[in-house]
Formats: C-alpha cells, structure tokens, sequence
C-alpha cells in the first residue's frame, strides 16, 4: 500500500501554547471544563440535564443499582471526555486527574463481556438485543468514541488497559461483521468508527483493524439496503419513529460512498465519514475515494459553507440541504459538525499539503468551533445561528432549535465534550511536517520541538494574532539545518511581508499551493518576520445565496464579526451600511477581557416617522445615522443576550 | 338584548355579478369546480387522495359495507361542498345539482342516530366514545360545518330537511353540553360551531343556539382545563401524539377569550372564533365581547398579518407567533386562514360600518384568498408563501410544507372546499346595507337589489377593477327616494374623484368612517362616476418586521404584486430596485387572459463576475440593469412552476 500523506502532525507534548489569544480557552478547558464536565458526568451538578453516563457504567459493572438512563449512546460522554483528559495531561501532567481515569477505566473494564461487547444501554436495557439495529442504536458510533480516547489515553500515559480493552471489543465486532460468509454486512447508523478504527490501526499496526474501517466505508449505500433488512428482521420496530422520514441521504447511505458527489444529510455524520475516507485514501494509496473526498470537499466549501465555517442548513436531520440553501436564522450549524469539518480538513492537508485546507481549518476554529463555547463559564451553544432574533426564537416554533444563550448541559451532549477534546487538542492543528519540511498552519502564540534525524529543532511563535498583524517565528536549531519553513499565507490576507533576519524575503516566488516555503541553512537564532495585512473587509456571498443577496458580512483576519444588541439596540436589521464606509478596528482592552472591536457610522431606517399601527405603508425611505460597533462572532453571548446579525444589510 | 348590528347584508339571489374580474372565477366554481369536488367527494378521481366523505356516509348509513376512513373531521368535505351547493344555486338555480343534495341529504339523514347524534368516525370506528375527545376530534367542528351547510340550503330552497337534521343533533349537543349542573362542560378544540350556531338562531329564531354558541365561547380557557379533564379521563390517550407539544395558545385556550388581546395560535381556528365572537356581540350588545374582538382584530392588523393579508407565521400549529414575526418563505398563511380573516372582518364591518374591515376584506379577498385556486383549474394552494425557491422548498424541510405548484387536493381537504363556498358566496361581500343606507364595500360589475320597504331601488356597479380606476355606479330607485349611498374609499387610494350624473361632488368633506356618503333623492337613472386613482406603489413594512427591512412591495390598487422566474429570470432575490424607479402599469391582454402588468428598469447582481467556486469574496458590488416585469401575487403559478417574489430589495 503507498501512504498518500505528505504531511505528519507532532505530538501534543511537543507543543506548548504560549501566551495569546488561544491560553484563555486552553485554560478554561484545563481548570474549570474538564473538572466540571466530570462532575457532570457523575450527574453533580444541580439544575443541568444529568448525564447519566458514569452511573451507567457503575450499574452494568454491578458497582450499583438501577437503570440504565439517557440516549442509546450515552456511553460517549464519557468516552470524549477521557479523550479530552488524554489530551490535556499530555500538554500538563496531572496525576490526580490520571488516577480518576484510571479508576473508571476500570469500572469500563468490569462493563466489557466475556466475548468483548462493550455497551452500557445494550447491556443493562436490551441485553440479546445487541446488532439488531444499527441504524438508530449506535453500538458502534459508541464503540469509535471509546476507542479514540483509548488511543489517546495510551499514546498519552503509556497504560495499555483501555487500549487492550478497545482491541478485544474491536476484535469482537471483526469477528461478527464483514464480507465473510456468515458475518452481518452491516455499517454504523451514525459515523464515528470508521475514523477511529484508522488510529486503532496507526497504534497498533494491526491491519485488520484499517481493514473493517474500509468494509464500513464501502458497505455503506451499497443494495440491498441493510437498514431495511435488519428493520425486517426487527419487525419494523423503530427505536426513534419521530425519525422514520428521513431519507436514506440522512446517513449517508443513498449511493456507495464512492459515487457521492455532495454532501447530503446530518451534517456530523457526514463529516465524520469523510474524514474516515480520507484516512483510509492516506492510509491505502485509495485514490479513488480520495477524488470522492475532493470532490465533497469542494461541495461544501464553495456551494454549502456558512461564512462562519459551521454547516448544516436545517433543524431538520441537522442536514445539509441543497447547494446555496444558507438561511442565517433557521440553520443548524452544530458546534459538532464544525469539528468534524475540521477533522476533514485536517487530514485533506495532510495529504495534499495545500494552504485551502488550512484556511478552512482556521475558518472553522476561530469562528464556529469557539462560538460553541462561553469564553468564561461551563456553557455551550449547540446550535449556532447567524442571527438571532430573540422573541422570534422563542415564539416561532420553526426556530425553537435556536437558543438565544449558551446551555449547561444537554440532553444530548455531544458538542460540549466534543468542544472540549477539541481545545484540550489544539496543538496538534498549528503544525505538520515531513522529512525536510516544517508547515506553519495556525498562527498561534507558541513553542514547538522537531526532531529531524535526531536533531531537535525548535520553532517559537511570538503574536498577538488575530488581533495584530505581526507574527515574529523564532528557529532555534540545535546545530545549522537545512530544511524548509513553510508558512501559511492566508487567502483572506491581501499582503503578506516577510523578512528573515531582518532582511525582505521575496513572497510571490517563493509560494507554493498557498505556503510561502523559505528553505534555507537555519542558525540558532534565525528571525522570520511575518506581517498579514488584516484590514477590515466587508464580505459578499455568491448571488445563488438568496438569504445574503444585498447584505454583507464584516471580516478581519479569520475572525467574521458580528453586531450584537448590547452595542447597536434593537432591530439589527433596520441598519445598513452605505456604500464607502470607513470600517475602523480599536483594541478594546476592557471588553471581554480585550478584544478588537471594529467602528464605523452606518445608517438605519427612521422608526420615528413610524406609528406603532401602522404595519405597512408607501416608501418613505428616511434613514438616520447610527455609530456601529461589530464584535468578532466567536464571542457573541457573553454579555447578555439580544439579538445578534452577521450579514448586514448593504446600500 | 341591544343588537349592534348597523349593517345587514342582502339576500345573494339579490346580487348578480357582470361581465368583471370575478365573472371568471364565479364560473371556474360553478362550472368546473363544485361538480369536480362532487367527483372526489366520491373517490373518483384517478390519482387524488381519495376524499372518502360520501363513502363515510354512505357506510354510516347502511348503504354500503366498509370502514370509516380519513380523518376525524373528513364529514366536512361534503358539508362544505352542501353550503358551496347551496350559494351556487342561490345565483343560479340548478335543479339536477338540487337533486344531488336532496340525495346526499336523504344518506345524512340515515346516519343521524335517534338521539340526534351525527358523526361517521365515532359511529363507525369508535362507537361508545363520543365526547370524550372534544380537544381533538372535532365533533363540534363537523357539526358546525354542516349546520352551516344547513342554513344555506334552508336559506335557498326553503327545504327543511338538512335544517331539521341539525336542529335535532343541535338539540342534543345542548343537552349533553352546558353550564347546568350534570352537563359536560365542554368547548371544541376546533372552534367552528360557534358561528353556525349564531346562523342556526338567526335562521330559526331559536335563541338556545346562540346561548349555546355563547357557552362555548365563555367556557373557553376557563380553569380548571377541560381538555386536561377529559384527557384524564381517556387515560391521557392522545388522537394525535404528534400534537401534543402543543400548548394552550394553539387553540385559543391559554385565556378566556375575553381577556385575549392577541391573535395567537392555529390560525383558522382563532379566525373563526373571533367572527364568532363578533357575532355574539352583535346579536347579544355585548360591548365587552365587542372590545376584545377590536383589541385582537387590532393586533392582527398591525402587527401579524401579511401584506398579502394573509396570517400564520409558522408551519408548527399553523399558528400565529409574536408581533412583526413575518418570514416570507416559511411561512403557512393558509388559504382558510384568510377566509377566516374575511369572515371576521365582514362582520366587524356590519357592526362598526368602518371602511378599515372592508379594506382588509378586499385586501384578503383579492391577494390572499383567491391565491389558493388556480385561474383555470381544479388546483389549490394550502400554504400561501411570499417568496417561493423551489429547490430549497424541495431539498429544506423546514420548507416541506411550502407547495410550489397548486395541488389536485389533500389529505386534511379544508382549504379547496371552503375557497368554493366562498367565492360562491362572493356577492354577499359587495353591499350592506341599513334603514336608509346602502354601502358599496367591494367594486365589482354587478347589479343588486335592495327593498327600502317595498320601495325596490337597483343598483348597478360596470367596472374593470381592479385594473381600472373607474367604477361607474347607476341608481335606479323604483321612485324617486331619499337615501345614503356610500362608498368605501379605499385606504391604498391617493386620489378619489366622484361625479354625481355628470357634477363633481366633494369627497373630502363627505367621508365618515372611510365611506363617501352620498345622501340625495335619488331619481331613475342617476349615474354616481367614481374615479379611484391606481397608481403603482412601493410598499413598505414597519421597520420591526425583520424580514423586510430594505425590501419593497409593489402595489397598484389592491393588488399587490410579485415577480415571478418565468418573467424575471432566476435567482428573483438578485434583483433590486433603484431610487426612484419609474413603474409602469401596461395591460397585457394576452397574459393569463388578460391582466395589468407592471415594468420596470431595476437592477441585478452582476453574476458573471462570480465564478462557480466562489462562495464568499470581498465585496465588488457590481450590478447589471434587468427589466422586471410583475404579475398579481393572487395569479402566481398559473403559467409554470418556478420562483417566486413579493418583498424585492431595495437600493
């Protein structure tokens, strides 16, 4: 098999994030999200939706009495958050924490059955049940989470007891499902497995394990339709029958994978596959499934993409819906179907070592993964609009799925431990590499070691981005080194300057797939200054997006902003900007603990000349003049909440 | 009891509409559609969900083996098929359609129980359970549709039989429900039977049927709940689970009626109530009754109803959802809804004799209700959307319930039934009158009949409104007689000019209440010219509806306008209009045969600067100059299918 990746990211231990715009959420994921999502899961904390998922796991090891409680999947709350913990004791040892793994690591152990099935609803609910519904149940979408924080936890600490237990699980379900005569040919309901089998394999070198994530990937679509079969057998019972009209685009299974062009039905699902695809294409030399990859990829990035970098138009199966289907306030942009986009576009850069994958991949972190979480409490949005009308949301059923403040918890929670496994994990994102090559993706305050051959090379990012425009890079090599540097140059940045040891380093020669590649003999010492011009951009959408046809978005850097009520009064929509504002950016330091804010002087429709009876009337078009301020869009809801508007009306 | 009546209406044998916009429709209904419903009143329509109504019937009634089949409330198909029969042949007598419903009537008569009991599903499917599910199964609903049906054809043919049926079941329902002690004290969870109750007392005289109309309108959203109560009783066995997330404000519940001061909930349902409201208030002086019905009929107008006057913000409970809450194109606006709405303000009309009641029917009546029935076709519009993209209506489904082609008929069949009997009925909206006052409300081509005691006085309307300014009015009294004409000036009219036989006569100084009074002798051959001038407006919305901020609406006359694909182009949301846009108003004599159009030079996002792969760029705001041209909103869809505008922006 030839490996397709160009690119290998280093590991977490090896990057330490340093002073800058991302410490804060470092920091808030590290003291107070972790400690307070366990407590969360042992149902602690009063007045939140109780997880239920420890207690779970207590009943089925027989520790405790009860019932199972929650969704079929459940289990996962636990399993990212080990994943999370993983994460962050690999950046920051902390012993006390390890040993509270380690103790439901064991009671996870006493869960697993004598043949290595593992799942807590399964168990205790439905025991003689289990692989009867893989298409609602989720067995195996819990079995993937576990195994990515098995993974994580091992590489991490080194302790092999979840990972052996992940493997007997693994070989368990390679016993009963596969191509073999025999064996049920069926596929996870919900996409999750396939991404984890694939590290499952890279740690374990066991090919059986790459091998069952490609029988799931091409499975999938494939006739006759396995859900129908399995449904028979069931005697058509459904376990959620408020779902029964979603269509086989729903997961993914209305064509083989191959033959998928666009990206169709519940947006994490889809992400989460595509990811796996790529994987499996790195993984195999597939370069068929990897142009299926491409191909999605382009679909979601230049027709089904909100600015913000979140998917997912409709409530309804948290879909995507139709190429420029992007209404702002009835969308669903889940937190976790983000992640999962830059999950996908993680690996795509790994492969193609092109900056696009990058761009997105900031996109989506600095915009619609952070937005999902509070910049200073425990709480989450899992929805993420791009306007927000309050009185609406709450009156007008068909925006019910949109909250007007962040939560504390969920029913179902997938996104605050998502979000949290997300953060714990940053490090990993601002870096890749390959045998002469050091790629920059994010700019991200920062100290980073590279082993070459046994040489240790250091790379050190200074900056205040995105706030400021500078980012001043630091090699430190251990002895002179010729290798090459390459920095992202990003696609919203209409001039970028480079100077290495102070000297102008010429920029449009040296670009290669959107990297500014300075390969050269490196000292102890070396300097590379990088200027990202960010001004103030005002954003259109393609004509075909009627939801923003005459408005724009405000853009500076990677950060799309937003107006909130807080700062503009009510009625975002009465304002519009005038053709030639002048949009200035002012770092605010006393707002949310510092933040760029930007100005400007905007107009808005005169309600004076309006009495409250009247609802319609003939255009008198008088408009007032009205300071505006935009905050970035990540940080909205963190004051009080209002309504909020991303795409402005333009005149 | 005081009656608050000041205007009555006239006998409809007494109107006759000419050679007018509507001459068209009123033979579409009587020629074409009331003998089409006939067919799927009876399953014969190859390829139309099935009606099942007769069917019901005819097994309720021992002339055939089968089960009940449909919903709940399928018996009012055909009641309101009766009523639509009944107004038809009151404009034109039809004895072979008489026969039919004598027919239909002697079937009716054979389900009637001895008790008086009337209902197919409890008598077929679950009998033994009558009453014990007024919250959702619509017996009072049915009754009252087909007490309704009764009247009329009482009203027109003098037979008694259908009247005696209903005056019979009536007299049980009275016995069984009420405020006396052992008696249910139930209200219907769809409210209906309220306003035929008030027809069935004026029709009889008998005044236990407006007390009881009157009972179930002051029952309403007492405590404790009475569908609480039953539902305890049922053991909280629900009809319609999927329904149960509704709360009290969907059917009007959530108060006593009295102290409701907004439109809130399913909208037809609280239409129909308030019409009932105003009725008993009429008939009984109640003056706080009248109060409330101001207060909502207030808030519907300015504050939730569309310029299209239709209401029902969200597809979830076909409801009502907070002030200034008008989305385009999710909306329900149901066709019923707008009936409702009519209905209601047809009878605040004749209490109040205000000309605002009568714009908003004349505005209901020419956009939004006669927008449900195709021009030429038996096909109907449900949901009344104000901008319509059909692929996000196809591939969103938070758009599902938006039609983009009129349907041949539906499953839950009320809206074509109800447009039928409306626009049989259409000649009863035209005049009121009083004493000595006749009030033209509506221009239509027409020629009616008023009895000023035995003194008969003609008057004739010859008009081409709405697409012309000119209504030219001839009074023929029997003898010279001293009366009032008067004649609404339309609020959307800028200009009024009136000539009596040939003289200017002051408008200005002659208007109460929105109507020109023209009091005189009147002699044989008198001519009243009216001149309302038409020019072509761009409406505006008050600021606080979101959705329409920097958008416009094209209106000329009562018309209100909409660009359609087939006129426009793709992608309608492209189009702006400019500052001071000339509009022209053109006749099109071989359009749709034969409307006014209206052109324009606007402007167009330029997309040939857009590559396919761009889907979000800094802005260049490049527009290209586009003619638009647009048709009446009410005659969309008639050519084929496509998008759809209202609101078009503005620059």
């Amino acid at each position: 098999m030839t490996n397709l990746t160009n690119l290998t990211p280093i590991a977490l231990k090896n990057v330490n994030i340093e002073e800058s715009f991302w410490s804060r959420y470092v920091e808030l994921i590290r003291d107070t999200v972790i400690p307070y999502q366990w407590e969360v899961l042992n149902d602690r904390i009063p007045g939140v939706t109780p997880s239920h998922s420890i207690k779970n796991y207590r009943i089925a090891s027989g520790l405790e009495q009860g019932e199972f409680q929650g969704m079929v999947f459940q289990d996962t709350d636990l399993a990212k958050w080990i994943e999370a913990v993983a994460y962050s004791i690999e950046t920051k040892p902390d012993p006390e924490l390890e040993k509270t793994v380690d103790g439901v690591i064991d009671i996870i152990e006493k869960v697993q059955q004598p043949d290595g099935y593992l799942n807590t609803y399964y168990t205790l609910k439905e025991p003689g049940k289990r692989w009867t519904n893989f298409r609602e149940c989720h067995e195996l979408y819990c079995a993937g989470h576990m195994i990515e924080a098995a993974v994580a936890y091992y590489e991490v600490t080194g302790k092999r007891k979840l990972l052996d237990i992940m493997c007997r699980f693994t070989d368990y379900i390679d016993s009963v499902i596969g191509p073999e005569p025999g064996k049920m040919k069926a596929y996870p309901g919900h996409q999750e497995i396939e991404l984890a089998l694939v590290k499952l394999y890279k740690v374990t070198g066991n090919e059986k394990y790459l091998k069952l994530s490609k029988y799931f990937i091409d499975e999938r679509g494939k006739e006759p339709y396995y859900f129908d079969i399995e449904a028979k057998k069931r005697g058509n019972v459904l376990h959620y029958p408020e779902f029964a009209k979603f269509d086989r685009k729903y997961a993914q299974t209305h064509l083989p994978v191959r033959q998928q062009t666009t990206a169709e039905g519940h947006a994490v699902r889809a992400v989460y596959m595509y990811r796996a695809m790529a994987d499996i294409a790195a993984e195999t030399g597939d370069t068929e499934l990897l142009e299926a990859c491409r191909c999605i990829w382009n679909n979601i990035i230049t027709k089904r993409m909100y600015i913000t970098g979140s998917i997912g138009s409709t409530e309804f199966g948290e879909s995507f819906t139709c190429d420029y289907d992007l209404p702002n306030d009835t969308n669903y942009s889940e937190t976790c179907a983000s992640i999962g986009l830059m999950l996908f576009a993680y690996r795509m850069l790994q492969i193609e070592a092109k900056s696009c994958y990058a761009d997105i991949m900031e996109k989506v972190l600095y915009n619609s993964v952070i937005s999902g979480i509070s910049l200073e409490e425990n709480s989450f949005f899992y929805v993420n609009p791009l306007e927000v009308w309050p009185e609406a949301c709450e009156k007008n059923p068909s925006k019910h799925h949109v909250k007007t403040c962040r939560q504390k918890w969920f029913g179902v929670a997938c996104c605050p431990p998502n979000i949290t496994r997300t953060l714990a994990s940053l490090g990993q994102y601002i870096y890749l590499r390959n045998n002469n090559e050091i790629f920059i993706n994010l700019y991200v305050g920062s100290n980073a070691a590279f082993d070459f051959d046994g040489q240790l090379i250091q790379v050190k990012q200074q900056t205040s981005y995105p706030w400021g425009e500078s980012i001043r890079i630091s090699v430190i090599p251990q002895n002179s080194i010729d290798f090459t540097l390459a920095l992202r140059i990003p696609t919203w940045c209409p001039k970028a300057l480079v100077k290495v040891n102070g000297k102008e380093f010429d920029v449009c020669s040296n670009i290669t797939e959107g990297y500014l590649k300075i390969k050269r003999f490196w000292n102890k010492g070396d300097i590379v200054e990088l200027e990202l011009s960010m001004p103030v951009m005002l954003m259109q959408s393609n004509p075909n997006v009627r939801a923003n046809a005459g408005r724009v978005a405000i853009q500076r850097g990677p950060l799309v902003y937003c107006l909130e009520e807080i700062d503009n009064g009510r009625n975002l929509r009465a304002i519009s900007i005038p053709e030639g504002i002048e949009l200035t950016a002012e770092f605010d330091k006393d707002l949310l603990g510092g933040i760029m804010v930007i100005k400007g002087k905007a107009e808005c429709i005169d309600d004076s000349t309006w009495t409250a009876d009247e609802l319609y009337r003939p255009l008198k078009n008088k408009t007032i003049p009205i300071n505006i301020k935009a905050i970035p869009y990540c940080l909205w809801n963190n004051r009080k909440p209002g309504e909020m508007l991303v795409w402005i009306r333009y005149k």
